[in-house]
């Protein structure tokens, strides 16, 4: 995934908004000797790590902007080849492979070459390219986490919810409007949002920017990423006018990064598995819609976009929900998947902070606890992929 | 799929050009009693079959015209309940079941809950979501087959070719230019196409329709599908101007719809899983490419669209691919895939010409013979989802 880099120009202080998993910097700083990381991270050699990775940060910064590419790489390297190299552009969920690891055979799929050939998965239903096994699961693990309100909804699943993105752009856009519908999200928001909404240059919408500056009149879209999508903090709509249709990216509302207050109950919700299992080779993501019309435009977007989704991710989406399912329900050593990923990224949150606080060049946000009814508990926001870190050097 | 309606109103002369799976006509005209058949297609009751499934033709016609869904159905029923429901909206390649049941075990694939978890499939190649596994068996496959050159080619996997199509309208299109593109097709071409290319209006390109009566100075693309969807002929570049980049469409490129009489040596060539062995629910395309910046960009344009393609689905299509080429070398009492599904489609085209023959109220095409050297014989084409028909009533 690309990064969002976000630059408050702000006297003493710069802001670097990175799609940073918190992985890479904890490895960077910690770590020693020659090895590569995650998706491809290669940490060569440290030293003064936190400096390096401050310089590294500020490169990855300007090589970013130049070459937003995935598989950009960001590197530092002087005359003494004491250096370190990170690639900045990106976070990749493999830390929860420890997860399915232990959870062994019962999250194998198997699949047989004469099976699934067709393009259909249920021909008569609204979405005919889901397949009813995946929507099966999607509910209850819904009903078990109590993050979504999955009642009079209708479930499209995208490849990926990037697909799911754009064929709601697709299904909320007027075929015959004048000029294209303005996009907006309040700053600091995913940095791919702009790129994907713009890429065609599409005559049914645009991105028009920052939603807290947003006045233009007339309809628009307000993208609401909860938690937010550099940031980690919860969100509510920011536009305070009328005409504005809300899309919820809901991708991190999950216990392992943020307390689960309440089952979010919006018109339009999008969800990938990418943040919730950890699988994002997968791309599968879902969007519970409660308008019909609407739900029926999106199937209609991802029919000409790719024609369907593939139904071996989803029948393995089918069964690795049903492997979180089973683990909330019969919990193992490892607790269920969130248990386990809750703690590993309050760990290296912690790791995080110390490193950061005795380098007095960077600081965290600090958030505030909240009550999670799932995992029963009090604790405070801890971020999956991304991080926030100021500059006061 | 959607269909394709072209209608040349020559006095006397009606022709429907329909995505119609052969398989659906024959089951129409031959099959009795209620049953539902591929994709959801129900045939009720036959009666003057023919006579019917031209009533029927002629209202899918108007019904798809309104309605261009993929679930969409047409269908007819008088008072006395003696009438036919047939869906014409689309094909589905689940006649080749029979073979990949045949094959058993060695088709299938398991995966692991932890394995590819990772956004990536090989993070320093170009394509860094192609599954180098599959890369390698497309070149074998077209070694072995002989119908497209792989060397100097750079190999691009997308959701199927339907988003390889749009990868690649994308990558030719400048970002800067004062006007969209000009995509061009000689018609009769794939419905599917106009809709795709302009259901975003996009400033980049944009459907200019007949390739043959296509007059516009300036740079454009035209899309050469070979054989071609509707109608099974093999197809060369009509534009004679210079400023055109050419696409092929090589979807059906394949010895079970048409002799290969060389392998295929352009610039930008489309393929596709769901024609070649029939896993149409896996989503899976490639794009073979000449020039690396196009490349690039079509990588670009599948990273915005969808971060990646489906892992799960290319390391089935791997499998798959390995047995199709296994089935080649060592045949089995079925012979290769290409000698299965050609004699399928040999067999229906059969009974397609004698039912079509019989009734004098369609005509479909006649098709020049060419020498295979793949499978080391002489014959016609034989349309693979699509048939011809003319009215002449």
């Amino acid at each position: 995934m690309a990064m969002f880099f976000n630059i408050f120009s702000l006297k003493n202080l710069l802001v670097l908004s990175l799609a940073l998993n918190a992985s890479l910097i904890l490895r960077g700083l910690y770590e020693k000797d020659s090895e590569v990381i995650d998706g491809g991270l290669s940490v060569e050699k440290q030293e003064d790590t936190l400096m390096t990775t401050a310089r590294v940060l500020s490169e990855a910064r300007a090589t970013q902007r130049a070459r937003p590419s995935m598989h950009s790489s960001s590197s530092t390297a002087d005359s003494d080849g004491g250096d370190t190299i990170i690639n900045l552009d990106h976070g990749d969920p493999t830390m929860y492979e420890r997860f399915w690891q232990q959870a062994g055979d019962k999250s194998t799929i198997v699949i047989p070459g004469w099976q699934s050939m067709s393009y259909f998965s249920d021909a008569g239903s609204l979405c005919w390219f889901l397949e009813p096994d995946f929507a099966k699961e999607i509910i209850r693990l819904h009903k078990i986490v109590g993050n979504a309100v999955t009642e009079d909804r209708h479930i499209v699943v995208g490849t990926g919810s990037t697909q799911l993105y754009q064929a709601v752009l697709y299904a909320l856009s007027p075929q015959d409007a004048v000029e294209p519908l303005s996009v907006v999200s309040a700053a600091p928001y995913y940095s791919s949002y702009p790129l994907i909404t713009d890429c065609l240059k599409s005559g049914l919408y645009k991105w028009a920017g920052d939603a807290q500056s947003f006045n233009k009149e007339g309809p628009f879209i307000e993208l609401v990423t909860s938690p937010n999508n550099p940031d980690g903090y919860a969100r509510q709509s920011v536009v305070n006018k009328s005409g504005g249709i809300l899309v919820h990216d809901l991708a991190y509302y999950w216990p392992q990064y943020t307390p689960i207050i309440s089952a979010a109950n919006h018109d339009i919700m999008l969800f990938t598995v990418s943040k919730s299992t950890g699988h994002a080779g997968m791309r599968i993501g879902w969007a519970l819609v409660k308008d019909e019309e609407v739900a029926k435009k999106m199937v209609k977007f991802v029919e000409l976009n790719t024609i369907g989704v593939s139904k071996d991710s989803q029948l393995r989406a089918a069964k690795v929900l049903q492997v979180v399912i089973s683990s909330c329900q019969y919990p193992t050593s490892l607790g269920s998947l969130f248990d386990f990923s809750a703690h590993l990224m309050e760990e290296r949150w912690s790791l995080l902070r110390a490193a950061v606080r005795q380098s007095g060049l960077f600081t965290l946000p600090e958030f505030s606890p909240g009550s999670c009814s799932f995992l029963n508990k009090s604790f405070a926001p801890q971020p999956g992929p991304v991080a926030y870190i100021s500059d006061h050097s």
